[in-house]
């Protein structure tokens, strides 16, 4: 017998070791990632052109690699869990959440059926479960009743699931064996996220059958409008299948009017999405609960506990009424998928509750997070972020060369400068270019505004006034 | 100002105390897999029935949850990680890809566009082309060509997008806006994976519209019968848009002959998707290599480092030709996601070629996994796995109890009883009973069949010698 080539792995010594070394990199990192300019400041190809043109023949020493991250990749992050990072919405993670993920990759076990690795299905039917007590979300969600919760990467892949679960109710399953014909419509409002149009048109439904509904000056969906698309629909001859309604846009944080959103959905039979991705974690606390009245209307919901939960991506919650109806429309059971705990119906599958087949082990990172901070935990932190949002938003407001677009409802402030677009983008450049904060932009009213998303694991009071002083200063 | 809530984190302190203990942990785990029986000897609820009903009110020990994992989770899991899982496809990880995917938990960036975080978008640009080279992929491919690769996440993911771009091709874009109106049809092999059909459901084609192409004896798509099937949907007024070829189907590792294949797709203005989900990786070996024979002719690739190249789930290589097509099937821009370097056209937004929008920093496992064993390392281990199927085929083939049921291309070996489905599948089962290995099955030619999947990170000949002498034993 030759040598065997195992030599080539990494010894269990080793590991130990460089798996010490990446935990402390992992932690200097993060204490002093404010030494970091939080944008990075790199064109275009400069990572790249610093990379051999080809890979190795020979393995490599791991503290080459760790060289590399620390001379080649670092400077090319924007550092999206820098304190002072208010862009986009939050992706922030937390130390036990690294901890479940590490934990999950070298378990290595993959969830797609039950049979496959039954604690993963558990815990993630129980995790999610606590995720309805904790947000009090509405008893259908429950798994003990005929709905039930599942991890997916991202909202987007969510609303496809839920939309495509809608297409086949819609459709009485119609839709998976003969294609789609153009007749089916579905209904958001403008202010919503590019993912519903995205799942639109990979849903063979078209961008021409998805109605924009108005919004009124908060930005929120108009219900009356809804009714009156869904009636010119059928008389149109289309078929009306799904609306989503959205709990905290991402140009503004508007809230739709879920309740009468949700009214209309039960007198029209349709199926009702509600899309909560940043904002249903401020269901934490029962003071901030009024942003999902009337989601017991709903038949899918989703929020992302990746975003303002603490919990490194990707993790959505995604929550179905009747999982049924859900498991209709994407499963498939090829022979070599077959086992006797699928065929008992005693067990859930979630492969046929996603778009991919595989999946790993996400419930653990969900868990650690929840235990580790607990429900109380949790809440305090939410707080925080609200009051500073809160504190933000009254200083914007007796700004005199600022302008607070709309009350803010939760985390999220949008200003503008009083001297128009221009003026505010040249705002927003010199602060993200002075590598001290982090801002992104939308439009409102086809008018220029910046967005300031206070969410971050580690953003607190001085980075928040930190920033009021850089507004200041360049007003 | 009252005390900080931020005290409710983990310390850093804290968490490189319980980081050492989780790296410690994971590497007794691998030392150690072989004590646990390999699939999950639990029934349906035990996991559950041991968890408490609701979240916890105040924070727990970090001691306390790995307990649990230890005394609850543990035992609930089959364990793809141990060297005897010979069941499905491997999903196998390594230590240094574990560490990769840490780093990217530890840094908790966003690669949704490249501005989002540069480096994260141009290090997976560039491993992927590294992975042109590795596998001697077709020139087109490379970024720096027409064309270029991403990560996904599954295969599934891959030959949905492939396919959402194929239909976008074939209707000129009209699909987007306008929906599907039933006419497109798409090709596939009897024996390709489920992911196809369930693309085709999603994509509101329609599993009427899937042709599913027979095959050869060896399981093989007939490259006439698929050009028979193209024309006589032409003549019934159909749109033929898409074939997927695959190189090692699921139930026999069967290779469809994607020349002949590419040969009929450009003649009929095909798109030709290969995928390679767990074969691909044998083309790391030039003597493998006519594995991809024709691959030149494909407008899409996809193969899964998450299954036999050592990396740890999710992480599946998806490369197009054409990469405008593919932008053109899944770009939405609204105006939060605007930034100069997307208007510059100079960077790559890898939210475009994928389903969601967010995406996490993948390609440092793969980098980490590439660089620690080099091309020579992955081609050793890679050559073992197929020289002990090889030796295990041999084996069945001169067994008087077991008939081999084709001559395996590569790692993957399929046998049966000569008594017959009844007592294959007691062997079967019997077998992951034991504890000792873990098989699935399939069916081919309607006759039951264990799957023999030889491709773990830690299989080893004696692994391959225990099963046999569990076969033997039961035969």
């Amino acid at each position: 017998m030759p040598e065997s080539p195992h030599d080539v792995h990494m010894s269990a010594d080793a590991f130990r070791r460089h798996g010490r070394a990446v935990i402390d990199w992992i932690a200097d990192y993060l204490e002093n990632i404010e030494q970091h300019p939080v944008q990075s400041p790199v064109k275009p190809n400069h990572v790249r052109a610093q990379l051999p043109a080809h890979p190795p023949e020979r393995g490599e020493s791991f503290e080459a690699m760790l060289r590399d991250v620390n001379e080649i990749i670092l400077p090319g992050l924007t550092h999206w869990q820098s304190p002072s990072f208010f862009g986009f919405f939050p992706a922030n993670t937390s130390y036990p959440s690294i901890l479940g993920e590490l934990l999950s990759a070298g378990l290595g076990v993959q969830g797609m059926l039950w049979a496959t690795s039954p604690a993963c299905t558990e815990l993630e039917t129980h995790v999610l479960d606590w995720v309805v007590d904790l947000l009090d979300l509405p008893r259908e969600f429950l798994s003990t009743s005929e709905g039930g919760g599942v991890i997916q990467d991202t909202a987007s892949s969510a609303t496809l699931c839920a939309m495509l679960a809608a297409r086949e109710c819609a459709t009485g399953g119609a839709t998976n064996d003969r294609g789609t014909d153009g007749t089916l419509t579905v209904y958001t409002s403008r202010q919503t996220h590019s993912s519903i149009e995205k799942a639109a048109t990979i849903a063979g439904i078209g961008r021409v059958n998805l109605r924009l509904i108005e919004v009124d000056e908060r930005f929120a969906m108009e219900p009356e409008k809804l009714r009156q698309a869904v009636r010119a629909d059928r008389r149109a001859g289309k078929m009306p299948a799904f609306v989503c309604a959205t709990v905290g846009t991402t140009s503004s944080n508007a809230i739709d009017p879920v309740r009468a959103i949700g009214e209309i959905c039960r007198e029209e039979k349709l199926w009702l999405h509600v899309d909560a991705a940043m904002s249903g974690t401020a269901a934490l606390c029962p003071e901030f609960r009024h942003i999902h009245d009337g989601l017991e209307l709903a038949d899918s919901y989703c929020f992302n506990p990746h975003k303002w939960m603490f919990t490194n991506f990707d993790c959505d919650c995604f929550f179905v009424r009747d999982r049924a109806a859900l498991v209709r429309a994407l499963s498939i059971l090829p022979e070599y998928l077959r086992n006797t705990a699928t065929e008992s119906g005693h067990v859930i599958d979630y492969r046929d509750w996603q778009i991919p087949l595989g999946r790993r082990f996400r419930a653990l990172k969900l868990w650690f997070v929840i235990r580790h901070y607990g429900a109380e935990g949790l809440r305090e932190l939410v707080r925080e972020h609200l009051a500073l949002a809160r504190e933000f938003a009254d200083w914007v407001r007796e700004s005199k060369s600022y302008d607070l677009i709309t009350d803010p409802p939760l985390n999220l402030v949008c200003l503008r400068h009083v001297e128009g677009d221009r003026r505010t983008r040249a705002i927003l450049e010199a602060i993200n270019d002075s590598g001290r904060a982090f801002l992104t932009h939308t439009k409102l009213n086809d008018r220029y505004v910046i967005r300031v998303s206070i969410g971050g694991t580690r953003t607190r009071r001085p980075h928040v006034e930190a920033l009021r002083g850089q507004l200041s200063d360049l007003a």
